[in-house]
């Protein structure tokens, strides 16, 4: 590998497409860059979670909301969508998209990292899943009809140091702009993926059709392009057995119900993703209205009931499993994921519910990123197997939670 | 009810029954003595264990053998067994009994304390249960022919304030004399029953059969009368499988295999009761050589070499499930009685291998003991309803070992 600093604009940057009524600028490149001849480590040293916005656990309705999220899906006008495209297509796309990404404006004291994706780290792109900047397709650079692979070029821009916003390039569409925020803020979010949106719109031209929208590459984002989510904690509903039917009522109205980790990913812990699932037909604001102005409020509500009715009728029942689970927690010497997601959703609950006062939010939802594999092998900066992984997730959640021995 | 002072001997007393070539002495009332007209609480104030032998730990092999007991059935020549005497002769039975055990040598600094079962309180009466100062059976009064009942004439005599001794009078058998001790301690029970079986066989004439021995009740017993039994503690053996291999072997051996509170108790926790079931034909010493010298140190061992194993093979998993149990008691806020047992059993584990430190085998010893409903109703000083009784129960466990939180 060649040194080869991509902050250098000179030469055989492709020619930016033209867009009639755009403003059109050479982007400038003042950002911190990297390319995949350096250190492609994202987060050196000891794994922080402090400056990570979405995991502050403030906003509104933040006892259930944990976070929301807004992805816009966009493709440049002229090229073949990613799974088509040529390699040589998708250079070009990536080069054409990274210089405008860097040439945005951005809020002062906020830097943007971008990461070539190509010979990365297998654990630097977990660490990006794992804390919710890309997709796991992304990670794994292959797309749904099997085309792709390491050297397909492809890349992620993270604006630092919160991470509300990462940029996807070369993901299923061209670009696909992200915001992610504590509490239920799909306005803000949204808000700040179109001033990102219209951005880089001044400066290519978006694939578009009059009467469709925008056009992408998987039939369900074509419209608005738009997803909006809500990372929302729901135990109160699955121990008054009413669980089900909220999530049945949310996929009548068209939404996704998934797990902590997104697509695939169990629920434990009773944390689930809600999410829109078809865009076409349906304006940004109409969405919004839906999602954050009506169905979100009244999960939030049905929960929040849920857990008062808990609090009252049975509130031994209710201190004795956030306890047990608090016990467990500080005192286990080897965790599975999926057993350290359920206990740390039954301490969430105590938190919020002010059974458990020694506890911050801030505390789980920390312990819910950095019990995941990328972070626990990041944090002793080691590979490990997964029983070495039990041993330091445990480790971790004791120390992090206040274990009382050893 | 009337004031009647039951160390006045004077009047009444039936005529000791006469036994050739024995000493015969009235005998003399030194004792606390406590009649049922006076109240028949055994154990005043707050529960104390400290004094109980039995759970202090200590003794041969008590890494595996919490206790040892050893029973002698015994009845009066001259009068029915009791499930088939007449009301009058219990009645002439237990005064005989009681005013014999009365005027028995004991060491200095003991008491003899005498209940007197009829009207006695139930509570005080699972107490002494829960104690294993007596019988389930002698504490409901019932035989197993159906007879019995609460004005049946039935005591029992403890010796304080260790309470290593106790003698039921008009149980299944006239008499039965019972020494329980910490440890692999058979030899020093069956010592101490016999030196209380010749103070008594110098007063009173047993039933006794030149051919067959000891006449009692239940032909199981028929011979010496005597049964042997240990607490034995194998969570080792259940953790590698091998526990029933064990328990199978026992029974071949003639051995009956009961739960830690007896006759049809659970065997939550791995507490296991050993002990003989027939008696005819077998001497004293045989009976102990075989259990004592034997049977018992072969199981110890096989336990030993399970915990050893575990210890050597999969420390990590066994540190996490006695750590997992001791962080659920110290945070549970209900309890049910089967649970307690199953995670103190692994705490004990974790105690007796050296992986919990700041735990002392009395300390689980006494939860053992005082998790039981009538020991929790005796703390309070009420009576609790089961549910309340959970309460009391996890409040009292994350006392004793010291919870991290409320």
């Amino acid at each position: 590998m060649q040194a080869n600093d991509s902050s250098d604009t000179s030469g055989q940057a492709p020619e930016l497409p033209e867009r009639s009524g755009k403003k059109r600028a050479v982007p400038h490149i003042s950002i911190q860059s990297q390319s995949n001849d350096q250190d492609s480590m994202v987060l050196g040293g000891p794994v922080q979670t402090g400056m990570t916005e979405w995991l502050k656990g403030t906003g509104e309705m933040s006892d259930v909301v944990m976070s929301s999220r807004a992805r816009a899906a966009r493709n440049l006008a002229g090229f073949p969508f990613p799974p088509a495209a040529s390699s040589a297509d998708r250079s070009q796309i990536m080069e054409i998209c990274r210089r405008c990404i860097e040439s945005l404006d951005r809020d002062s004291g906020t830097t943007i990292r971008w990461f070539d994706l190509r010979n990365s780290e297998p654990m630097d792109r977990r660490l990006l899943v794992e804390r919710q900047l890309m997709s796991r397709q992304h990670a794994r650079g292959r797309y749904a009809n099997g085309q792709g692979g390491g050297d397909c070029p492809r890349g992620v821009a993270i604006i630092e140091p919160d991470e509300r916003i990462s940029i996807l390039v070369n993901e299923e569409d061209h670009l696909r702009v992200q915001a992610i925020r504590s509490g239920l803020a799909l306005e803000a979010c949204l808000n700040e993926i179109n001033r990102f949106d219209d951005g880089i719109e001044e400066i290519v031209d978006y694939a578009f059709h009059p009467q469709f929208g925008y056009l992408t590459a998987c039939p369900t984002n074509v419209g608005t392009g738009l997803r909006l989510s809500v990372m929302v904690h729901l135990p109160a509903l699955k121990m008054t057995g009413e669980l089900e039917k909220v999530r049945n009522a949310a996929s009548d109205m068209g939404l996704a119900v998934r797990g902590l980790y997104g697509e695939g990913s169990q629920a434990a812990g009773e944390f689930y993703q809600i999410s829109n699932q078809v865009t076409l037909g349906r304006s940004d604001e109409m969405l919004l209205r839906e999602i954050e102005g009506e169905i979100v409020p009244n999960i939030v509500r049905y929960e929040q009931h849920a857990r008062a009715q808990l609090m009252t009728e049975s509130p031994l029942v209710l201190e004795d499993k956030v306890f047990r689970s608090l016990g467990i927690l500080r005192a286990a010497r080897l965790l599975k994921p999926d057993e350290a997601l359920e206990h740390l959703g039954l301490v969430r609950l105590g938190v919020v519910c002010k059974v458990i006062p020694e506890v911050t939010l801030q505390t789980v939802h920390s312990l819910l990123l950095l019990i995941q594999p990328g972070h626990l092998q990041r944090a002793l900066g080691v590979e490990l197997s997964q029983a070495d992984r039990r041993v330091s997730r445990a480790k971790l959640v004791r120390e992090r939670l206040g274990s009382q021995s050893r």
